[in-house]
């Protein structure tokens, strides 16, 4: 016998995990597509030489790169995909001019990297992300933070908070201040400060250069700082940064912009108490060149981001001397159903299928089948038990798998053409019903369990 | 500069194939859920071992293996799937104490094959799999085919017919005729009929076995050749069949249990024309031991089956002691889609939003921003185009990317708190709308537009 089980750091997802997955892809999809994103699919495996091009991925990234050969293939050669954004970027500058600008596109796709295997961190997983290419508008910018907002509340996300900050105020900043030179190692840090907080992060700026530190001076990380720390809250942050940074020309770009981003994230129904803007925020990534945004479920931030993105100015300058500028987040979907797994977020598990025919010892399968057709033709789901075993057991599976009603038609019923349907709840069982009621009796009984579950 | 092309034998979906793959493989979703098959996931990299099992792929499939490593794994040991069963069987093997029986799954997932490339036929394919695991049900039996009609009818899929056949009538047929040794080579023939005609199978099966052909008399050849080909027809042929080996207990159950599926499928509302009883149907794999199907759009044979499967005695035998029977199919997405564009019968290319709201120049882009989200609340999806060029120019995108209707609000409209609303196929614009009456004048214009479409 060979074992069953799958290799480490990879994870086989059973039914009860699956249903509420699925149910929240699909509500993804949607959102993207009602506005105006269309989808695109590349590859799993992509050529070596296009993952790992200079500043395609972080080193970290390369070293956790599979590898993938077939017999008489050259070793080297193929990879799987990290993330879905280098695939993106390789696909916009091989089909741009076919497709055209603005191009909104959507993806959902598994990518792969050879993590060390631990608790919650897996080597597969799903990403799911969507872009606006071609385009440095405002509007563009604020859409894409309308729709995590639209694509997380569709999907019954617990209370959430959508953190922004563009990176020219930063920039801006770190240039006044004389730190230029600087940014990438500051910016790194910064990120840090949810996870290793204030102290651990001036530690780290403090750090002299030689140690891997940033090589502030106390006052310089003091200062920055400050500066991240008091630029947490609405709007008027950006009041408080303009007094102090506004003769700065990136900067104060960088606040016009951020500005009307939020003005067009409240024209376009967000509330404004579900924005933050955190001037702290960086988004380490080289390439984010403007509005950045990171996403946490009010009281489960120890997560991480659970939709994060941002605006770059060039998002395929390895394959195409074309610029092109663009804005576009990832929703991370395992993270997300993980938090929402813990926090009892996640609703029907159960199949999709609220309704099980029983099939009755003795009596003939094509009476099931016939009704169980008629059902589905008015659009309810329903699942016939295979086999003619005792109908109890039938009902315990039903129970089982989350079906609402059992419909049973022994010999007396198919005799009379009637049925007899049950709650399988409440075990209420109303009898001898007229098989030219069928759709009737259970839609309306299905509402009643619907109702029951909402006022409860 | 990188070259941003593909592997070899590998493709990038563009929205335009995306897009009705998509809602096609929604509508699959949706048919599997309502019979009760809830998904599943399993990982796209298996240990090599459970791949390469005995028995567990095909010889050609195994040549055909892409091997993955990451740095710091040992070579060899880890590899994609090159398809959905292997890893079903290995999942049943882990989970069914967890899960129970009967249980009915599907996946959608891509598969790999290092397949020398050709034009239609790539190393990364999508497959649609559900299975009902745990029983000998003819009611699952023919559930499966119910399956396929459904979800190919729901997919509007051109016209197709499904074959039929139950093994147990071949293998009772070749008994019979005292060839039961040469079972395997005879299928493997027969299954050639549709590609290589009767007088290549006649050669194949009359070749002698040294030379690698089945080595029957020409006698033999021409009875089994007469057997399968005049075993197509409806159900009377299965009279036939039993006249000339009812004595054969094999034969016997298989034409009883094939005459109960299709009494089911009868019952389950299959129109009798839709369905083939084809007695050589043979479906190659070994592992298939009753009822096979096979399914082909009328008139285009020639792409193959789009969607098969059948029912086997023992799907985990590889990983546990404990017998699983089950019945199953698999539908191929990309040949099936392949078939329908070439078929024209691929429809709804364009955008899922069907409004495109201009972006006005000198006008507040708050306003587009405003009434976008009031449409998206009604449920109807839309896009602003994100910057404010000439309008003309915004109109053209619209049209080229399938939108139907733009909604247009200038300078004097923002005043008026109107909106000017074209239609992007005839032109016709309704000028001076009122905010307050938007989303209804926007599905009404729609309404028109559908309606036009399905008259025209």
């Amino acid at each position: 016998m060979i074992d069953p089980r799958v290799a480490s750091g990879l994870r086989d997802l059973l039914p009860a995990v699956m249903i509420p997955r699925e149910r929240i892809l699909r509500t993804f999809r949607e959102t993207f597509a009602s506005f105006g994103f269309v989808p695109i699919e590349t590859p799993h495996i992509e050529r070596m030489e296009v993952l790992t091009g200079k500043g395609a991925g972080s080193e970290e990234v390369l070293r956790q790169i599979f590898e993938v050969t077939n017999k008489g293939g050259t070793p080297g050669e193929l990879a799987l995909r990290f993330d879905l954004t280098v695939p993106l970027a390789r696909f916009v500058a091989r089909h741009i001019d076919e497709i055209g600008v603005p191009f909104k596109r959507y993806a959902v796709g598994s990518v792969f990297r050879g993590e060390r295997p631990a608790k919650g961190r897996f080597r597969e997983f799903v990403q799911c992300d969507f872009d606006t290419i071609g385009t440095d508008s405002r509007l563009a910018d604020a859409e894409t933070a309308l729709v995590i907002y639209s694509a997380l509340t569709a999907a019954e996300v617990p209370r959430f908070t959508i953190a922004l900050n563009d990176r020219k105020i930063l920039d801006g900043a770190l240039e006044a201040l004389g730190l230029d030179g600087k940014t990438g190692l500051v910016l790194r840090s910064l990120d840090k400060l949810n996870k290793i907080g204030r102290d651990g992060v001036h530690a780290e700026l403090a750090r002299p250069a030689e140690e891997g530190g940033a090589g502030l001076s106390e006052e310089q990380a003091a200062g920055i700082l400050d500066f991240a720390e008091g630029g947490r809250g609405r709007t008027d942050v950006l009041d408080a940064a303009e007094a102090r940074f506004g003769a700065n020309e990136r900067a104060a770009r960088g606040i016009a912009d951020l500005r009307a981003v939020a003005r067009l994230l409240e024209a376009g129904g967000v509330p404004a108490d579900r924005i933050a803007i955190d001037l702290g925020l960086a988004r380490g990534l080289d390439y984010y060149t403007g509005v950045v945004f990171e996403t946490t479920v009010d009281g489960w931030e120890r997560f991480g981001s659970v939709a994060s993105g941002g605006r770059y100015d060039n998002l395929a300058s390895l394959f195409t001397p074309r610029r092109l500028p663009g804005v576009g987040a990832s929703i991370g979907l395992d993270r997300l159903l993980a938090l929402m797994e813990e926090a009892g977020a996640l609703k029907g598990a159960g199949t999709a299928a609220p309704v099980l025919i029983a099939n009755f010892p003795g009596t003939d399968p094509g009476v099931p089948m016939r009704l169980a057709s008629a059902l589905r033709k008015g659009g309810i789901g329903c699942e016939i038990y295979p086999e003619p075993i005792q109908v109890g057991k039938q009902m315990g599976y039903g129970t089982k798998h989350g079906h609402k009603l059992a419909v049973i038609v022994g010999p007396d019923e198919v005799a009379g053409e009637t049925f007899n349907l049950r709650d399988l709840e409440t075990r209420h069982e109303d009898r001898g019903l007229a098989w030219s009621v069928l759709e009737d009796s259970v839609r309306g009984a299905l509402e009643v369990i619907e109702h029951r579950g909402a006022s409860s």
